[in-house]
């Protein structure tokens, strides 16, 4: 049985949509428990639209939400009775095992960190994002939890990424790249070579450089990355997924003939025919909700940020893979795979010092 | 009049299609020289097809090709005999204003630091890349000559780039971004805000931190970044401009109906009707060299990149721009430029150096 805390507020299509998505999980996993955290009066309004209403919930009403403007810090520290915090503390305090948010990224990071703490051994916690590729899903890691990398805390990365690639997707051997800007050893800054000595060494199955164009192509399960780079590339990925929908729509628009046929251009706009069916799945792969969002690893609990766009659907899709990961007790492989790997950790951290003091 | 010196090597495919483009350009710019250095029994065999042949032409032959694989360092010292160091050598002895190539990007920067040398005052050269956008293209700077940047060389690229973008588009005061994680003032690593803080001060018409989600809408004309991070962007650019394509190609062919109109899908994959035209914008806005390719900014001369899938009409298009360029004179005013914010270099980069130590 998984207990699992939803933080009901925020995203961009309000809290009822998001309630909608968890009471579709909560329909389906009866054996589940669903804490639904916000605003008691849109919780209650959804779930007298149920016919039977599920029993396994709880409802935990707060006053304030967290807004993407808040400063994270501020936020975790000021609004105690936000659905955030009270979600969040709710694992904290061992009453759930999962969190779930679409919150403002930044104050759920803020809020793991303080709140739940680090596994033993974690050096930073980090985001790690699945984006679509030809074959599935890459998670990219880390996409901002983290600007200031040192090789340790990417060698975690990738070690926390791939316990969590077998969880979640019944991967033996998750292959792990390094994001590099050339796919030959002697490429990138110190940080990446240095890197890549320490991945080397490890019992993980690192498969090298991956350059930019190839990661789209599926050529590894894990790619790690710092932080700034990551974040950088996540928004880049979104803004040029909307970029080239949009010039695709115009570029149609501009070439339709009224009073044609136009190739099925009506339909792509309201999503039917092929071609709106294509772009349709287009728009779902730029939405990581779909693949069960985006997990804060090396923290004490499960902790998934969501898309702020995601459709209840999504956001229940999410909810499942949250169950699966607290019975597959992905945490404390995690927390294992740590540990077995924690003895140098001081000594690497020290050479690499020299190291960079020496360049 | 200006003295182009084209590396007609290099490219996937192959001299004979940029001698083509350079043909075409020779041909409507019969006042300017173009100087192809290459494989003289290529460039014969293309002149032979033109009739009446361009008489502004000059043939270098050379017998060596800088390949993609080699080493940037050492094929500038082994490959003399190559087209991409013959043609940078014409400009670096004053015998050609401009050079444009397909070529091992590495080992132009390379060359052109090495024969060409820096502008007075420039610390780094760097790349600047068109991105297509919204409303025309952002230039992103630096996208790999220079993977080591303190704000200094931020700062000037930022200077180097407006002053490209105004002479190559036409644009008074370019609007300047700064690639962060946040549009906050506060975000983002040491690198990126203290850059911020120069960029505040200087001349430029500073718009601040621009995210990855914003780049294709076109919020800014310049956009500065580490060399690392532009790198990274632009080969996951392109690999996303693909990925793309991949996935509505294979969209429409799943949900494709055998004996049906099928809504334009056949004219997709053949480039005709209204589906075919729209990806073949999509394909042709991932291609630089359709903006005239991407300068190398700080040495002496001009010097552009090309993509190495150029088509003649894009090279063709670049030779265009690289003359444009050597007449409107941007070596020289990308001198001035540097020269008229150069007093204070040694103070920032002290004050710099100060911070990032008690930081």
């Amino acid at each position: 049985m998984a207990r699992i805390a939803v933080d009901v507020m925020g995203g961009d299509r309000g809290p009822a949509e998001l309630v909608r998505g968890a009471l579709t999980t909560a329909a389906q996993q009866p054996n589940d428990i669903f804490c639904l955290v916000g605003d008691e009066k849109v919780i209650n309004e959804e779930i007298a639209r149920v016919k039977p209403a599920p029993t396994n919930l709880k409802i935990i009403p707060t006053q304030q939400v967290v807004d993407m403007h808040d400063s994270p810090v501020d936020a975790i520290r000021y609004k105690k009775d936000s659905s955030l915090v009270k979600a969040i503390t709710l694992v904290a305090q061992g009453e759930a095992d999962a969190i779930i948010s679409v919150g403002n990224t930044g104050a759920v990071v803020a809020g793991a960190t303080f709140l739940m703490g680090f596994l033993e051994g974690v050096k930073r916690p980090g985001i790690a994002i699945p984006l679509p590729t030809d074959n599935g899903v890459t998670y990219l890691i880390d996409v901002g939890a983290n600007i200031y990398c040192n090789p340790v805390h990417l060698l975690q990365y990738g070690i926390m990424a791939s316990v969590y690639c077998s969880s979640s997707r019944q991967i033996k051997s998750p292959r792990v790249g390094l994001l590099n800007i050339g796919s030959e050893e002697n490429k990138g800054n110190e940080l990446v070579k240095y890197t890549s000595t320490l991945l080397k060494k490890s019992h993980l199955n690192f498969v090298g450089n991956v350059e930019g164009q190839d990661i789209f192509k599926g050529v590894c399960d894990v790619l790690v990355c710092e932080g700034f780079v990551g974040n950088v590339l996540l928004k880049q990925t979104e803004g040029l997924f909307e970029f080239l929908l949009r010039t695709l729509h115009k570029e149609l628009m501009k070439t339709a003939v009224p009073g044609q046929n136009n190739e099925g251009l009506q339909s792509a706009g309201s999503g039917t025919g092929i071609l709106g069916q294509a772009v349709g799945k287009l728009k779902s792969l730029a939405d990581y909700s779909e693949h069960g969002g985006a997990p804060l690893l090396g923290v004490k609990g499960v902790c998934i940020i969501c898309h702020g766009r995601s459709e209840a659907r999504a956001f229940s899709n999410a909810l499942k893979v949250a169950t699966k990961l607290v019975e597959s007790k992905v945490t404390q492989s995690i927390q294992q795979a740590i540990q077995e790997s924690h003895l140098s950790w001081f000594d690497m951290l020290k050479s690499w010092r020299a190291h960079s003091t020496n360049n």
